[in-house]
């Protein structure tokens, strides 16, 4: 499975642009191998990328996956994973590893968070535990997870607040990636590989703090850059524009990621604004409830129409649960509450999401990303479509019953 | 992941058998490939093997693993998989397949059953319904599932209950084999593959019920012959004894098949019995409450003392679990309520099973059977000795104390 050598310098090189937007393939060096661009990255959670192995993370393409800083400070404990060796090794991942920095989650999953200048003080979604965390404490305990990209830690204002509060979250989010920074240069080796400091973008849907928090950012000079704050819930219109703004602000040498995003058709609009990396729970998530995806939109699997299915889930995939199981099957094992339907379901949504960013890399070195783009979205959209006016016949009223 | 030929007929062979016990190295030959002998079948409850892939269940060594024809009576239904394409098709399993009868379940799990000379009424565990099985709905069920070994229905008495109850039990199990045999003749060739049949014996923890069962089966010339009402609760020394008598009951040239056997002593026991084949629930449920295998008894990776153990469960395995992952590791998923937990505790134990049978063969082909089983047994029950000891030392009193 290793096929890195951990000396090696991070590094990022675009190696080529489409003629006609701004979709660039590249390539990004980390001490835990190489990984192409644009690039889907899994979800890790808890130390786990949910009901799978690392070898069929490994099997679906994926290099490099993200860990989530704040549940591994509430279970198992960053120092216990750092005696442990470090996350690569506590968890068995020979490839890359990005951890956010617990920012997101303080906010969305700790209840009672209070807000300050040093940090924020929350409690824990487990079992309401007092915690704090500051730029500090996420660094500290991503420096201690040892992965190869760390997240800076950042104030991600909701959807619909005031411009007010979008502006003071900016400003705070600004002034703790200089702390961040200053916690360990932006770049440094350690133990054995180059830990990097990305920073974050924020400001909501308006233009101009958009501008504002760029250029910021950008001046603190880190190795790469995040958008942050979008997909959620906003309206889509406005995470495509805010999305092609935003990449558009960014320096070009350096890898750009669009957090949390999203749906094939978001993320083939992301690439064609210059976005190099993604992630999102949505293909793990949806999995452990029955749902996959198809290039022809998703598919709720569990359903009862799809009892005596023998076709594999999606026709054109490649993956080893297509070539293996039918519909049919997988239908059966979530009726029957067997854990192999959430673990099928997962592996094949990974694949999907690979198989998608292998096309997307493909087209744009064949110089056909835009036509890529447009066949990709068309159908996919033309699926779900189709989908919800099939749940709207079945279920008069156009509500959606459950099955 | 296939390496047979659909139209091979069924056949066994003693290949080796040792010179001072009745310990016996065979192949089995099914329409779905060749299986070692003395072999263990992990069991394929509802369409799966609990919490793993068909893959991994390959990886481990397995070719030959059990469905259970009433779970998939119940769910998905019979008729539905053989529309599906047999069972090997439905759940995606190359390998060889046996099916119980249905009769082992629908006494112990169906609630209020009523049993006639024709069969037995009763209740599904999932849903009240009232369902009906017999020796020729058992027959029907097993041949639309497809497995390659059909297990006769029968009657198995719970111990404990009265010689006269399990002379009625035997009565009818050899009257109902009788009636199983008049559905397919003991072996026939269908849809590719040659299915057999297996007779099952009874008559609990009494000698001459055994004898009477056993020539009674003996007399019926059936391809292969299983030791039914062992491990429902009689003592170990009971179980021991009455195992040793019914394999030397049984024809040399046949299969013999010891159901629901057992610990790593008891499999070593029974292979020094005569027996060749075994299936147990215990590695795959074992795995799911967070109980890992070793060669020196089971552990209870999901306790506290191994959240920073960094050994692998067990440091003589050879399989991929082991390869990758610390006990620690395996701990924090559990704790986590994480799937991945429960796959790869049934991974490890399912391959600890193999590598247990390949050592029993291998053993056996040497010519060392006896001293091997002596080690195997002495490790075992050493292991557990200081593993009950332990638990006693640690919680005053004797009594085991939650986690």
């Amino acid at each position: 499975m290793i096929d890195h050598a951990l000396d090696t310098p991070f590094s990022f090189k675009v190696k080529n642009t489409a003629s006609d937007c701004a979709a660039r393939r590249g390539r990004l060096v980390t001490g835990h191998g190489a990984i192409e661009t644009p690039v889907f990255m899994p979800v890790g959670t808890v130390g786990t990328v949910k009901a799978v192995t690392f070898e069929s993370v490994w099997e679906t393409g994926a290099r490099i996956i993200l860990g989530n800083t704040y549940h591994l400070y509430l279970r198992p404990g960053h120092e216990l994973v750092q005696r442990m060796g470090g996350l690569h090794r506590f968890q068995g991942w020979d490839g890359a590893l990005l951890t956010d920095s617990a920012g997101f989650q303080v906010f969305s999953l700790g209840d009672l968070n209070k807000i300050t200048e040093d940090g924020v003080e929350f409690r824990s979604h487990l079992d309401g535990s007092k915690h704090f965390f500051s730029p500090e404490v996420s660094m500290e305990a991503q420096l201690n997870l040892g992965s190869d990209i760390v997240m800076a830690f950042d104030e991600c204002a909701a959807y619909g607040v005031s411009r007010q509060e979008v502006e003071a979250a900016l400003g705070r989010t600004t002034r703790w990636l200089a702390r961040c920074k200053d916690v360990f240069g932006g770049r440094e080796f350690r133990e054995g590989w180059e830990r990097v400091l990305f920073g974050i973008m924020q400001g909501g849907v308006h233009e101009d703090l958009r501008r504002q928090s760029a250029a910021e950012i950008v001046d603190l000079d880190l190795p790469g850059y995040a958008v942050g704050g979008l997909s959620v819930g906003e309206p889509t219109s406005a995470m495509r524009e805010m999305t092609e703004l935003a990449a558009g602000l960014l320096p070009e040498e350096k890898p750009r990621y669009l957090m949390g995003v999203g749906f094939p058709d978001d993320i083939v609009a992301g690439v064609e604004a210059g976005i190099d990396m993604f992630d999102c729970v949505l293909p793990t998530r949806m999995a452990r409830t029955g749902t996959v995806l198809t290039r022809d939109g998703r598919l709720v699997v569990k359903n009862l129409e799809f009892s005596e299915d023998s076709r594999p889930i999606d026709e054109e995939c490649g993956c080893p649960v297509c070539a293996r199981h039918s519909r049919g099957y997988i239908r059966h094992l979530f009726k029957a509450n067997e854990i192999l339907g959430c673990t099928l379901a997962t592996m094949h949504n990974l694949f999907f999401y690979q198989e998608l960013m292998a096309g997307i890399r493909n087209a744009i070195e064949e110089g056909k990303f835009k036509a890529h783009a447009a066949e990709v979205t068309r159908r996919w959209q033309e699926g779900e479509k189709n989908r919800l006016e099939g749940v709207q016949k079945r279920t008069p009223g156009g509500r959606k019953k459950r099955a």
